[in-house]
């Protein structure tokens, strides 16, 4: 598979257009807009909002859409498609080939995070002139080289479309920071009847140079946030007039960090934030935390977060006053299926510029495409998520990370290689 | 009012014997058995079991009738008393003149506690040779000159029958330490009609020679046990399949010493005991704590146990497991009638031996004769609840307490004259 | 003592002016330009900075001197009176008579709260257009009328000078909101050799009309900010690697709510705020909370902040982090001078427009004149703190809080015949 | 391997004397000076105390050895070795051949447990009338039939002398129960020079006939147990007083139950018992509690406890106590040694009765024999620790425990047929 030097020029300056303006979870409008320009003039059909998406299953979406679009047209998207595409964010597009064949869907994340970027001069993508325009917030999770390596996979699927047979579903997911959208794509129309699924992730620790094939270990997750509303008292006057959130929360924090281990294996939990403002001399009337469970299954996972919920109703219990529980986000653990790792196995071998091919690898952490690979197997499809080495200076989700852009190629080579080996396989 | 010497040196004889054999909370059997038959020689009308008190209303007692009675019998206690006073320890005696007059309660509380006595050769009744012969319960209290009081009380009455009037009650209480009792009798039979009710008590930190004569701040409290009852597990292979009693113990008990304090007064909260025993790699299935609430007030006290309450089951169900919280004792607060109060002032200044009367004294802890107080004054009685001082060698509860028998026959006096004046007093 | 109607107006068109431009804590700029420009005038001496404060007392004051002075001038403070005053706000002025007498000190307090002012038509500051300019902060607490009648008692000292004897010393405090800036003022050279000192507060739930000559029950409190700093770290990759330091926050809450009630009175403990931000798969690396102790006597609260003390330490070493607690505010429990108690209760009852003096009334909250009354009374002095009612349509540090205007001249005639008073009083 | 029947008779008559006088960790004085008579009749050299023990490794030795000397002596122990054995229980013995060859160290356990036997009729010791002679002791964990196959073992090779070369030395280990002996006889001049060492347990849900040659994931375990020592109160009248000996325990335990997890693999922690007992009205003034940690390797329960020591130092200095932690037992984990593994795989498969040869199986739980199997290790020698399986009518620990006596000799034969084998082996 030889792509280019066009195609992998215009995979770098998209790259690197998305990156000067990262949009945080739900909230990809410019994005969305710009990947629903490139793909209708490629002929890519478009599918927007409950077209592709199971709205239900919808997690973390707590956003103004009007203030959004707004910031996304003074941002440089096309108002024509802020309209067109709804309130949704991200999109689906798909091409049917003259041929019958299989159904392929690649998925591609493309939101970005809460993160300032660097401004050290040594930050390549300070010193390049394309760092984020935008003051905390930050593509420091590389998917903004996804979404890039997705439309030029799109843009050599459209070019070859005569020698393909059967369908292409090209996904640009929404919300993947937090595990917010992958359960709604993975349970909406667009995976219903595919074949194979791909995912891929940048980075992860792996050189460039060097593609996992076969990463183990994904942690079945659930994000949720909590919400304590009780009394506010003159803390002076009437300590026992008021119902203390902050209290509260100090229980259910202490007790939900107690949660036994488990025999079936590894659990984890975290609270990462908890906010509760108010005067001095105030009995505290509310709070508000982020937390999140992990398992090494999705039972683990459901372990934890039943004691989660017993422990948030009982604090709230023990103190008089109301806990809400709501889920920002989920992700089930998964495996690839062996045949499909088996393949890229075969194709990245033949690929110049891999010189490392590594079977397994614990991934440690947790990604929401484990929705979609799941659901493609339940439906008698096979599904792979894979590593793309990358050099990095500094680790993911920090002001300084960057991709090393030359793997950007080799992403878009072994995506299209395994198109061309499904479609040619499949037509046997 | 002079007392016949006889009458003092039988006091104190009483209250030696008493000494010898104290009985805890609702197993006085070999008292009860020496008081009735005291009081029945006497020429008084004895009352046993529901005739003076309200059974329902009997708290905090976990006994073996049995094997009690058994134990009195061998230390002494008439066969035919234990069989005739029935299931319940202590009783009231009545006795009624000739003329119509007023109905007077006395009342004198019977009980001993779990100290083991001192064995130190200062210590009066171990060299006096009428220390406690019973390994780890002791008349620490003073209850044993209480009974001795009471029963010399009633002798003077009998021997001055002829000069009364109207109606004696004698009510020899058990089970007052913990609060068990008190209650029982005062929404029994015995108090209906009651005029004036009269109580005391030995030392207090009052020395030998004053009167406290209207003592306050009285603390409602309550008692309570508290049962956690879980499922064990293998700590080491499935930490996950326990409910943990302890950690449920440990969550309640740091939540029940949290309870705000209150607008309105003093508030106390106290767990004296826990005990969770079991194997040192097994989820622990069982805890049982002791506890207790006070406060100025029965409204604060009542929002201490509202908060336990609420606390006890907030627990079990974080937990997840079965908390049961079980009333072992209560006594409210209660104020003197302040004309029986200026009575036993006028009768106190009167009395040789007698060289301070205090108005006011912080009683700082909690007493169950507060039931009868309140009762009879609802009845539109009177009642006064009153402190002998006697000089102690050690406090009280210790293994070092006494009493300064002296001090027993001043009581004895100041009964029987407010019991003459009283009925002088109605009879006018 | 009649004022003369011009004042009277002055003093409400002065306190509208105040209202219009509230200042928090420390960065009463705009209004110390205001008051020392309309002293300088009436010929008072003018104090500044260390002149009048002891700045080792100093508390609570974390500010930006240039931003706040800069703010200031917008708001329309003069700038050769910025230049003047130095770093810190607020001031002292004093007038010596002609002829020897005593030194009396009154204290008015300048600060404002952070509270949005309400924009309800029936709030008077709003419909009457002073309402609050500035967003988020609102004086809800009276301090703009205390600031106003301090001056109109300022000019009547200096109209009548040739009558006076001995020495007036004005004091406007910066930062009592908090109990940051008494102390400062108490241990400064302004109180030295003070004879009489006099403060008092508008409102307090007495109605206008009414004056409390001799409110008890000021509670000493300390306020306090503590610091938890720890790692972050992966929550699901290394769990052990971090410091939690919100795991630390909720077990020094959880604990602080449970220092044990005390033998001698009242105390308190409040936790009003905690800030952890971070991201939710972050074990949290640092927490920031604001809290406050109260007790009936300063051992009381001693005793409460002690325990804060050991707990915060002991909860860093338990978490493995560390924990840094300031003092941000202190005041300590006083009483008032009888004999100025009795003087003051003389002058209200020959005041027009006073129907009612109240003797006693708890004030049950805390108060930093106190640590003024204290120090002048160590040095031989007497000093007096006293409520003037004012019916408010709603509570103090709400909203929609406002005073009765109609109580500003009877403020300000009761000080000044308690100076007329003195005076006459100490030349006899 | 085929042992004559008299020796298979012998080892069942053995256990069950055993079986009749359970004696717990460091009181098998009975079991002692039977053992040594029995060693001493065939010819052994025995050796006691510091002669084979490490005694300042010694652990969670609390007993009166006067006591239960006597005790042993009662049922049925020779006062003569009683005398000779020193003060502490188990010994070890050895027998050197004539010829020259390998040291061979074989471990038995011989300690019972806090357990109360059943006495229901199908429970076999009880229906055979070899019962537990002590209420509230009982062999539930089977090591009254490790002992007698030790015996039985002793007894072939005395028998088979003149056949073997090098040295025998067998290991009669008093406390495994909480893994306090183990490291003492590691450390001790017994394991000095061992070339191979072999351990074995029955049971442990592995069927009779099957033997696990290879069992892994032992655990490394610390058991401790932490004492508070605080300071009584009465709680009502003076809470400020007390030192909480209760609230510390419950804050230790909360805290030390969310020890967070860590990176490198399962850890453990249980707080299995915690008394602490006074007065319901009175500040517990002390508490005590028996705990354990566990971890797949030394550094994950080295990590666990380190966490244990900050946490019980933090929650004293929290509330002003003395935390006295001390370490009862340990165990590490280890790893058999492949070779001696094999070589026993080898000699099962020759076995009769053995009809099931598992490799590998996660042992679960810990076991101080992994002390000698990493000291022999250490010094360049072999070690194993295998599983004779046993059918199991209740679970270990349980009441209704009893082993399947048919696989007694199988044991012995095994264990015989690795003597031999090892010498031969060795001879070569």
């Amino acid at each position: 598979m030889n792509l280019s030097p066009d195609l992998i020029d215009a995979t770098v300056r998209c790259r690197r257009d998305l990156h000067r303006y990262p949009e945080l979870s739900w909230t990809e409008y410019r994005t969305t807009a710009k990947v629903a320009a490139t793909l209708d003039a490629l002929g890519y059909q478009l599918h927007f909002g409950e077209d592709y998406l199971d709205l239900p299953s919808v997690m973390g979406r707590n956003i103004d859409v009007a203030v959004e679009k707004q910031r996304a047209a003074e941002q440089g998207a096309d108002f024509a498609w802020l309209e067109r595409m709804g309130d949704y964010s991200g999109l689906a597009a798909t091409m049917s080939m003259a041929r019958p064949g299989p159904v392929i869907a690649l998925r591609f994340d493309i939101d970005a995070l809460p993160v300032t970027e660097s401004r050290f001069s040594a930050h390549v993508p300070y010193c390049g002139g394309f760092a984020s325009e935008i003051e905390g917030k930050m593509h420091a999770c590389g998917h903004d080289g996804h979404t890039a390596i997705g439309l030029s996979v799109a843009r050599w699927v459209a070019e070859n479309r005569e020698r393909l047979t059967g369908e292409i579903r090209m996904i640009f997911q929404p919300g993947e920071e937090g595990c917010c959208g992958g359960k709604a794509v993975a349970k909406g129309p667009i995976i219903t009847g595919v074949d194979y699924f791909l995912a891929m992730h940048l980075g992860i620790n792996v050189p460039s140079g060097a593609v996992v094939v076969n990463p183990t270990g994904f942690l079945a997750t659930t994000k949720f946030d909590m919400t304590f509303s009780g009394h506010p008292a003159h803390a002076g006057i009437e300590p026992n007039a008021g119902a203390n959130a902050l209290a509260c929360a100090s229980t259910a924090i202490s007790q939900m960090l107690a949660i036994p281990s488990h025999r079936d294996g590894m659990t984890r939990i975290n609270i990462g934030s908890l906010v509760s403002e108010g005067g001095r001399n105030v009995i505290p009337a509310s709070a508000h935390l982020c937390g999140e469970t992990r398992g090494e299954t999705q039972a683990l996972d459901a372990y934890m977060m039943e004691a989660v919920r017993r422990i948030s109703q009982a604090a709230g219990a023990m103190h008089g006053l109301k806990v809400e529980l709501t889920v920002q986000g989920e992700a089930p653990d998964c495996a690839n299926s062996p045949e499909l790792v088996a393949r890229l196995r075969q194709q990245a071998e033949q690929l110049p510029g891999i010189n490392d091919i590594v079977e397994q690898r614990p991934f440690g952490a947790s990604e929401d495409a484990t929705w979609m690979v799941r659901a493609v197997q339940a439906q008698g499809g096979q599904g792979v998520y894979f590593i793309m080495g990358s050099d990095l200076p500094e680790g993911h989700h920090k002001s300084g990370f960057d991709i090393d852009e030359a793997v950007l190629g080799s992403a878009v080579a072994l995506m299209a290689a395994m198109v061309e080996s499904l479609v040619t396989h499949s037509s046997n």
